[in-house]
């Protein structure tokens, strides 16, 4: 159990600041608290009035026989510090800081004193929410330690989604859409600056509630990630999804979120890349985030990606097919059994294929919809439905569609979103329970959210546990020379290219020989990242002339820059049939990064490639890599075979491994890493390593 | 002014099957047009009645001295076509077909039928809309001759939005989303199986009315794109921008159409470069349809891409930014100036830079808007603004946000948008006729619309009329060889590689010697177009004995595959720095396309290409190719010079014309086409060529 606890249930709660006017940060919680049903001990602090809103206050704090469990000082600017630190005096278990002026508006001094009162806290083993915390909201319990407006606005409902915010505004603007749509809501917490308690932290406790069906998290930045994972471990657990809208996604996101909060800007691929691998969903935006809400409260479990739409529309069944289409979600194709028993059912001009067109016979006949629904549910190939109905008027039993769609759903367990834009079509179905959207698009985007989100969630749980990773080292970068970032490679089980590092024209015209046949000649520098720029590289030669030749070449263009000269490569020539790359770098939130993907000279004007976060296995490289632009030419196009990548997915693990086994490898980048059609086809051709600068070992 | 002015605005409108009962088909639009101010003359018909819904009746159309402009037929079957026939004997100038049951139930007699009873119609001059048309509603005429249940369910108001489509449900759709939101609507027209007038065709005739500001447009497929050309220059010609939502977008949604509706299918690119090219946008779904909506109604005029940001919460400034960023809106650099008036105006802890994060200070300001909205208005940089209030409530003066805003909205003439959850906040914008939005990403979504499009018509009204193109010939392909093909180019200027068709090996040798320097040998077939799969393609060859074999390589592998031998092609070997594609085909609708991209041996595994429709220019060439993923490898990266396009665009051109002025060819394909630094590098290497099989010269 958390010890977060204290937080989300506490026995009893202070005020200290307590005001009689609730429109007051110090008046806002008493309100609340009695309000919506808080059932502990309440504690007005106010030096100056004996009672606040009803209830009797103390002077101080220090005045109570016993610390209370939860704190919320809605004291501003010195007198929260002092407050704060009375608090932890007393044995306070947690302490809401509703005062802002820290951290978010002076990223020096402020950062600094939020800093010191955080581990004054902590010593006496207190742990605070905020500054700048909008507060917490438990409406399951009534402890609403919250000043904002919102709850004024939109009367609360004890319910089945918890919502966990850095910011205020984004822990009620969620709350208030989907209480608009019925929805329950029992978390809503806002944890402001994040100094002690990160909003990952608080969701991790948050998850631990049996009672929740979604949990919704905003997060501006992600600078622990490791207990955002603690927290999808959770609620994996006990199949809790979570869905989470991290903004700063482009490089104008993340300097408004700096100028704003502070926040510390996450590489946004990687964040995806996180994300998926702990089988949270990612939202794009608030709209996005509560869009498919309703279908997670189900308690469907999706079984397959296809979809059967049923309209009494044309147009309908024609846009829920593009929809499912462009979405990834494939039309279920229906048999020939079903189809013959639709065609007993519906009239001559309906079309019984998916999408299945039932006409303007609606119009005529409202028990369409209990006769069809039925038969198509028996067949198999059906794990989802849409049902559309964009036009119904008086002629129309509208109440008996909603009826029969939700017996429907009830006995089959599978997935059904409807489609009604009009809200007298809409409201019977939504009484029902049944997710309803204005047209094809949401509802598809929703369905195949839902779907999808179940299958990251079942690939996350059968996923090995995050490795610990050794610390980074502290040193500065410095690059390792080709021949050094080959022998690392090749050290960590990776196949490169046959080579040899030469100091001579002589030397290398006899590793030339000894190779046999072209050879490549490279020069080599512990200055150079990129060789050719530098026209480094000399490809194809036969002769030893001409690797003579290439010898002084590099030699003169180092000399020329001022770059150390390491010798040159002389390598076998090798071309396989594309060439790959093969990369990691160390991000400092997240750790090893393993990126796949297409390679040569391109990689950076035209990124083709995916990030994987360690530990990864060979199938989850080919995933990975299926979802490229380069699939379709690995799976063989044009008359060509297949490539074989077994060598290179075997190689990609190594690589996590190594970066998660040795913290002193900062980045590697391996391109051209060349594959054919033969299983012995890979081969590591160049390569360039960062390393923190420790004493290294010569290759 | 178009002939379709009688459907439209009708003197006189005929019920043929009118019916006493308001849901019946033959009922509603009498209902209709009593009810919403029709100021002409109504006539039921009906053989059994003398009087029905209070009007008196005629038996038949024929016992009326003079026929009526419009006449609904609203009988089915048999007596449908008895019913036009009569109306067309009688000079009903436009008749509207609501009996369903032909080409779209029965796609080979239905649609005879079909065809049959409109030839009769335009023999004696009248227009026919339908048949399954759920007929035309006109709010500002009050000619609502349609039956749909819409109107009945929310009521109308004339406005000046304008909506066409195929679909019935579709025509109403809309206008039940946009007449939610209170705007009006005046023209809602379903054409049904555009048997004889299209969509397209009433569109163009919907365009002619001055008083629209927006012109929503559904289609399944677009049969007479010369008719939706027409639509967009009346359009364009009095600023009134068409948004169009073209579905069966994807090959499972237009297997949907053609199953539903025997709606022919389109190429989609085409259907987005035809799109583009006449200044409609399109919208992907329903939603996207109207989401805009008000920001056309404002009669702004957008002057550029860069927003301003302004709210009182974080959590909006960052997800507005990210929403911007991600759509290519960019975020205006405010001045110095800008910022130093805002320092003096906002506290300390509030962000002056773009976007503007005015706090919490809101809350205890409620002036801020008005304060701040005129300094940055006066900022040169901003072109659109966004104003974000996700929470307030009642300590907040939100009536006098929405009032400053407006103001400030009036003032400037520049785009706003609002962001506003909560009703309770909306409501004051709204009501002042702002565009309100529930979430950053839609806010931000309809503002890159607007702006985009606005953009779009620009484009388009500076761009030459579409050339007339002669029909394709009826007959079938044939292919020519890679010879004919090269010379088919050569002529049309465009740059083809140095070669020479040889019939022997000594006339292979020969030629070899005569280019110079290293050849590539390729055997030349009428049969073949994939040259590299059968082994045709012999490249690098730099002596006689190599070219010799090549040439009988080429002979036994052509005859081994049982394919004609039109000799070899000895070409001189030519690089480039890039190779790229350049391709045309003749689209059934839509008549000469030309694609332009990456060229290669996997242009259609990994396809990076732009269509555009004749007459473009090289400019038009330029952006296409400038929003591709090859872009930043054409401009220079990794320390390369820029490519040069030029000689290459001309010939994209040239093509263009080549299309247009050759109606025989029928399809080309030139890849690789490949260019470099220097202007004069660009070269065809090989190209494919298809025409109709008439006599061809020799090459």
């Amino acid at each position: 159990m958390s010890n977060l606890a204290a937080a989300l249930d506490p026995r009893s709660i202070a005020v200290i600041g307590a005001s009689e006017n609730p429109d007051k940060i110090g008046g806002r919680p008493l309100l609340y608290l009695a309000r919506f049903g808080f059932r502990g001990e309440v504690i007005p602090v106010n030096p100056r009035r004996e009672e606040v809103q009803g209830l009797r206050t103390v002077p101080r704090l220090s005045d109570l026989a016993r610390a209370p469990d939860l704190a919320i000082v809605a004291v501003p600017g010195e007198a929260a510090v002092a407050a704060l630190d009375e608090c932890g005096a007393m044995g306070v278990k947690v302490a809401i800081m509703m005062a802002s002026g820290f951290g978010e508006t002076d990223s020096e001094h402020g950062k600094a004193a939020e800093r010191a009162m955080v581990e004054r806290a902590r010593a006496r083993g207190m742990r605070v929410i905020g500054p700048n915390s909008q507060g917490l909201a438990n409406f399951g319990t009534g402890a609403v330690a919250s000043f904002s407006s919102m709850f004024l606005e939109v009367p609360p409902l004890d319910g089945p989604v918890g919502i966990v915010s850095q910011s205020g505004a984004m822990s009620v603007v969620p709350y208030g859409l989907l209480r608009g749509r019925g929805i329950g809501v029992r978390h809503t917490h806002a944890t402001g600056n994040d100094a002690d308690v990160t909003v990952c932290e608080l969701a991790a406790a948050v998850a631990e509630d049996r009672a929740l069906k979604l949990l919704l998290l905003y997060l501006e930045s992600i600078p622990d990630p490791h207990q955002l994972a603690q927290a999808a471990e959770v609620a994996r657990s006990h199949g809790l999804p979570i869905v989470a809208l991290k903004s700063g996604r482009t490089a104008a996101g993340q300097a408004a979120a700096l100028s704003h909060t502070g926040a510390l800007a996450n590489e946004d691929r990687v964040v995806d890349a996180f994300l998926e691998q702990h089988g949270i969903w990612r939202a794009r935006d608030t709209a996005d985030l509560v869009e498919a809400a309703e279908l997670y409260l189900k308690g469907w479990r999706p079984e397959g990606r296809r979809m059967v739409a049923i309209s009494n529309s044309g147009a309908t069944c024609v846009m829920a097919a593009d929809a499912a289409s462009a979405a990834g979600l494939a039309l279920a194709p229906l048999t020939e059994d079903t189809q013959g028993e639709l065609r007993t059912i519906l009239p001559s001009f309906a079309s019984v294929r998916n999408p299945v067109d039932i006409t303007a016979a609606l119009m005529t006949n409202s028990g369409l919809f209990s006769q069809i629904l039925p038969v198509i549910a028996r067949d198999p190939s059906a794990d989802a439905f849409l049902v559309g109905v964009p036009v119904a008027g008086r002629a129309y039993d509208v109440d008996a569609f909603g009826r029969d769609t939700a017996a429907f759903a009830a006995e089959t367990g599978k997935p059904v979103v409807i489609v009604a834009p009009q809200e007298l079509v809409a409201r019977p179905f939504r009484e029902r329970g049944l997710p309803v959207f204005p047209g094809e698009g949401a509802a598809v985007r929703a369905l195949h959210q839902f779907i999808l989100h179940h299958e990251l969630m079942q690939a996350a749980a059968g996923r090995s546990k995050v490795a610990a990773v050794a610390p980074a080292s502290p040193r500065p970068p410095r690059l390792l020379d080709e021949a050094w970032s080959l022998a690392r490679l090749a050290a960590a089980g990776i196949p490169v290219v046959p080579h040899r590092l030469c100091r001579t024209p002589e030397e290398a015209v006899a590793a030339a020989a000894a190779l046999g046949g072209p050879v490549a000649v490279k020069g080599c520098s512990p200055d150079v990242a990129h060789k050719s720029e530098l026209g480094l590289v000399h490809l194809d030669l036969s002769d030893a002339a001409s690797v003579a030749a290439a010898f002084e070449a590099c030699r003169t263009a180092l000399a020329r820059h001022g770059s150390a000269f390491a010798g040159v490569i002389v390598a076998a020539m090798r071309r396989g049939r594309r060439e790959l790359m093969l990369g990691a770098h160390r991000d400092p939130f997240f750790g090893p990064v393993v990126v796949v993907g297409d390679g040569g000279k391109y990689v950076e004007a035209m990124p083709d490639a995916a990030l994987l976060l360690p530990p990864f296995d060979e199938d989850d490289v080919r995933r990975a890599i299926g979802r490229l632009r380069i699939a379709p030419v690995i799976a063989g196009t044009r008359g060509e075979p297949p490539l074989t990548l077994d060598r290179y997915l075997t190689a990609a693990v190594a690589v996590g491994r190594l970066m998660t086994q040795n913290p002193r490898i900062l980045s590697l980048d391996v391109n051209p890493i060349v594959v054919g059609h033969d299983p012995d086809d890979c081969t590591a051709l160049d390569a360039v390593v960062f390393e923190s600068d420790e004493e290294v070992d010569t290759p």
